[in-house]
């Protein structure tokens, strides 16, 4: 028995219809998500060092996100043999937390509003930013609800603790959840060169539970040394800037740096947590789509959401 | 008292959000549009003889529209001193119509489809193109509901009979048009230059009722000019190939021609029609978002249509 | 006698050298200006309600300006049969304000500095932005020295007192100059369509001395016409949004409104302004150069700025 | 004894002179093919189901082979210390097949005309797409020349057999080949992530003989793994999806997808493929240009199949 | 009696087939030129003093001209009810002119003896460049052909003498044409703002016979005011310097100057011209197409040339 | 104790401010050079023969190096756990040599008179192209300075003698190189493909003492096993063509070749060098910043030399 959309209903091309993420239906009410997913929007980039644009970031995602909806009955993947996001998991795109330009604390504390929301209705958070200081916020949603393990994947350490006054920026997302207590440590993938982090913020870091892993460190130790380094039974979020990845494949964000991961070598590790660990949550950020008219940037950033989203749920109905 | 969305909730900058038409609801069930204005779109661009592209019309009009989209409760306009698109005026987004790729036919089957749900349910149909070819299905919707005269505003005069067969390709839709006995005329402004309709094109469109004038020429008439050679009392639909216009504001199109009409050429053409006449539809067509990075085309797009649907029911309600 | 450089000295051809704008020499040290003109940037485009991208305006400037750097002894222009800029006028960079991200008052509160430090000094500011909330900043550099009367070329009024908490975006700027008793008057040129200005910012706006022209208004009443309109002996300053122009000629910045001025209508103005009034600043904002892959818009920026400088100075010296 | 061109006659640099394949001479009339290879434009992208543009993959692949046009006597490459494409390989470029808009069938009956052309001529055809569906006139020029065994490298499986009525799109092409009798089997490498190929085509076209493996199967099995599951002595049929390789180094495409093939990946297949067997025919297809303002796709096309022809006829003339 | 070509051979459209001028033949060989007009490409930029890119003015321009080839037996203008271009017109592309890199003389040598093939082949010579320093050996190719007259169409003089030892750049054409004894006079028109040409330069131009207007003095003269300053039975050659148009439709060049001609006004100069002279030949300057994705400038190129081709041999035939 | 500059001075983000190289201070006095390193611009690209643009270069490395400018006391690198260009390190920058249109041999002498003065002046050159035709200039200046080694990191192998006369054009600056009698060898790494250099110039690069490698030998032989075959106690001067690197990271060059290095593979060979030899000098060339809209090749450029200088002052201050 055919689950497809095409069979008896329309052929819905990935170009056409509306653009919500994954053509998922959208829900502008709030208090009334009921779904396994929720996709929120956080479209800020006051927070930028470099270049600005992660505000279109969701937009880029979600329109991204239409080539990979030809409408089957869930995704079948042949080398895995197995057929993600099917009928049993839904997905809702809940749109974008209301962003006030000049204002980051109220832009902020909209974002941590659509998290707890969707947090209330017992759904996973998707967030798609946005700078990553927009992280700062999805990881204040989870007070109460810890103790979670961040997984970060990215070109900078995002350690700064404050530099002029700044402690929201997209610079200091991690220092900002390291202090959280519900935050049980950090596992940081990719970090190489110079950023906004000195060498003060790389030892501030390390003494504060955060485990600090290169491109090339990352390689040598291969996907399951990675994890082995992860603590066992942690619930594990995942913040996944796009500059981690090679501006190879991730060109459109703005504070690119060359030596970045390729495509497999983040989704292997993504698969194997979602395989070992409770995903509780996510954001991806940085997509700064106006820097890539080719559009691989945003198309790498649906589908890595997309990939890890089927294997967290094919992990949880494979658990029972 | 104010009408407006922002005082009492959200703030709902042009950046943040789903990229609906105008940003007004969508709705997909297209047995219960219930509004003043219905807006479909026709992704549909096999039927183009040089770039194609404007399959990404649609997405691209819409999320250009949200650049006019700021909360306020109606567009006020200091030069008339007016409000436009009030409360009073609701539209929905309809989506787009199923497109088949390699399948013209039924393609414009399904542009039909929705063309006829929008007039069923009395509203007024704007259709998002896709190439000029999707007008032929816009027009054929209008079988017995007629008689409605043609506005067409475009560099080419789009009056081939069949090259090779091909009946229904960009370049036909007047000529299919004017075949049609509920059709009483066509008024084609900004022809202009070598396009795929040959000498004999023009000796035929002459010959069924084609009131061809150049850019230049409607320069000279000027609007009213213009107006007066439309028959009083004529029911109007626009076809509006953004080719019409100068390659200066619309780049993003798959055949330009230079040497056409500027903004407010066209504009106030429209706001005289609107004010004279009683407008039944209108469709946009040849937008191909991606020759334009700096996104004036679509721009331009979302702005003609916003302000002429304006004007249509600022004269609808003027007349009472 | 010669007074161009590339006799004696280096060829120095526009591709060539460091970007300052025009050229000219750097000076860091804000306490040592000594010039007729100093050149500000302000990178700032948290304000933005759409595109951002501003923050790169002033290299884009400084880079196009460089175009018109060709070691002459001035800038012949044949349909005056002057000279302009020539050695008896100097002129220098500044550099740009510290800006901080995050953090719109203390990046305001820097520019403030620079203008203040430009004004100490006996020099004309010219602030290249960053959005147009950078106006409020350099307006406030002028508490003590007014009053001040303020041409503003613009699409949009930006006349929004607050929303949601938001007064020093870039909606707001000619508000908070309307507020300072310092400035005397505001002529508002090009003002057209929708803006994040509703009607009662209108209202207030006309209530508040603003006289609002939309491009229309302006080309009726000719150059002549809209300098009747401002106060005899009024001391100007100018603020130029980009996006006053055609998007045809300004397709790079953030919040493009098609049927903008073409570029001698801009230019006629601001040359009788240079010839009736003192002119004792101005900013140029919103160009954003990622949008325009031409230069187009930059270009325009620098031809616009070095041409209004000549003309100032020009008027200065036949004033005596 | 110098073969090259530019000690008695022009420098002939890449930039200068017409477009055809690597500069070869234009052959319009097909009855007078007489070359080697005869390079064919097959410029049809209305089979596409996201992104159309491959219409413009042949003018820009060979624009793209002027980079690699020096006028030598041949190409040496001091890796293989071989001169390749040497004086004794004639190469003509016969121009494009008839495209006629809005109708898949004549164009591809068109397609079809040119590769018998080519082969009633007794040359080795190269066929420049176009979208993928292409690749159906091709195989069918094929009749009464098997068998043939087709190396398909893609990043999708396009083995769909029919949906709303489309059976040559470019989800088909594979499908229609193996229910050719000429066609003994398919090696399908690359093969990766959602495609519209859902499971039962995968699991049909295993079972009609097609070989899938996915970039890390390829990766793991060495070029020797790989050539090693092509029977021996089949005769190869080459078509080459662009969008097999990584959209690092081929944006320009419609329906890029993460993790492809790195160039050397590709080239040491081919190169194996030329020596051990019969290349009968090829086709490179999905470059559509207008998304890679680098020209790094194009380039990557025109390489390849520089190289592949290269190999194909050093191994020829190998083995005598 | 039909003379298309579509009725009996291909339909052709515009995106299929090689890129010649116009689709038209090409002749490889300069010694065999039989026809009315020969195309030469001229693709050469060291002249250039900001960027470069012209080198691939000529593929651009013969690319687009291709937009304008719809196999029609010539072109019909219904503005002015004329068919231009029919069969009786013959024109064949001759390939470019070979250029030597570093070596400005060589590649100038190159260009003149293309033309002087051309002209010694009776037929009219239309050069597409390259920088404007091509004229150069344009005109040299006129040597004991004359007397011409020089319409220049251009932002700048072009008037240095030298400078650094420079006396072929893109900024001395004019000056070196004006020393010919058998170039009667030129006369410039567009020319305005700052240029390589100080006002030294704009004192030896008048003195040597160089009629100098701007753009707003054109527009006061009109087409008839600038024609009679043209001295009546001069036979022009015309050299259009892309640069003369505004950069909104000609963003895609080396040194815009905001504040050009539109499309109309050049045309209509150009149409009168062709019936009031005889044009000896033409070149068109300074495309260069990767500044301007969306290809409009390269389409301004196409449209102007083959329009003013179509009114001189319009205009031939009418004289009779 | 902080040797930062935020603590006390301005924030200085990336994108603020005036672009030098690394934001280093501009000394524009030639004879008065007092730094560790000096920077010199050379963009000069009349020697290409494919793309133009890389005069671009310097001005797009400049500002790319702003993103890794953060005003930390040096850059921290957590993988080697070193502060890299710490205060001890003196960079300046000192502009770019005077080029001039059409002149090759006076550019290339103003070239190597910038060299000159930095190499009198004892610092350590950094020369940013240009094409790599800006090499021969750069050796030139060290004659009297030897012996050097030159270290190519290149896809082309630069080896032709003379062509049409040219000697020194972009494919000519190794054979050029080789002549000179103080330059004791090169090693080139990456080349491949087909380049200007033909099989006898191959042949007698090996003659000359050019050893080839190409990109797949070089990771056969690892880092250790390249610098193995680089003689011991070699003084060493690196010419680094981004065309060496895979297009995938570099894809805005004029002469792509596929099959390039990755970022680090580069970058250990570089460090490799730093830690055994002196190195005298570097160019790096052919960035053409316009065919890379996304930014990564200039981003790349600038943090491959970025990192190489602190290599080489770290190395220095390690050997005491």
């Amino acid at each position: 028995m055919s689950s497809n959309s095409y069979d008896s209903g329309r052929l819905n091309l990935p170009f056409v219809g509306i653009s919500t993420f994954g053509k998922r239906p959208y829900q502008g009410d709030w208090s009334a998500i009921a779904a396994d997913v929720a996709v929120l929007g956080a479209p800020f980039d006051f927070g930028t060092q470099f270049r600005a644009g992660a505000r279109f970031g969701p937009r880029a995602i979600r329109e991204a996100s239409t080539l990979f909806s030809f409408g089957h009955g869930g995704a079948y993947d042949h080398e895995d043999d197995a057929t993600y996001l099917g009928p049993d998991v839904s997905i809702v795109d809940i749109g974008d937390a209301d962003i006030v330009h000049t204002d980051t604390e109220t832009s902020h504390a909209n974002i941590e509003k659509g998290v707890r929301a969707i947090l209330d209705a017992g759904a996973l958070p998707v967030v798609l930013g946005g700078d990553h200081s927009v992280n700062i916020p999805c990881i204040r949603a989870y007070e109460g609800r810890g103790p979670i393990h961040i997984l970060q994947i990215d070109a900078h350490l995002d350690f700064v603790d404050v530099r002029h006054g700044v402690r929201h920026g997209h610079g200091n997302p991690m220092r900002r959840a390291a202090e959280k207590e519900y935050v049980s440590g950090i596992t940081a993938l990719g970090i190489r060169n110079v950023s906004s982090t000195a060498k003060d913020g790389y030892d501030a870091a390390r003494k504060m539970g955060d485990d600090i892993l290169s491109v090339r460190q990352v390689r040598k130790l291969g996907t399951e040394g990675v994890l082995d380094r992860i603590p066992k039974d942690a619930r594990i979020y995942v913040t996944l800037d796009i500059d981690g990845f090679c501006p190879s494949i991730a060109p459109g964000t703005g504070t690119p740096s060359h030596g970045g991961f390729l495509y497999y070598e983040v989704l292997e590790i993504l698969q194997a947590v979602a395989n070992r660990h409770e995903v509780v949550g996510m954001d991806l950020v940085e997509v700064a789509p106006d820097y890539d008219h080719s559009g691989s940037t945003q198309i790498l950033a649906a589908q890595v959401l997309l990939n890890f989203l089927g294997f967290i749920f094919h992990a949880r109905s494979q658990r029972g």
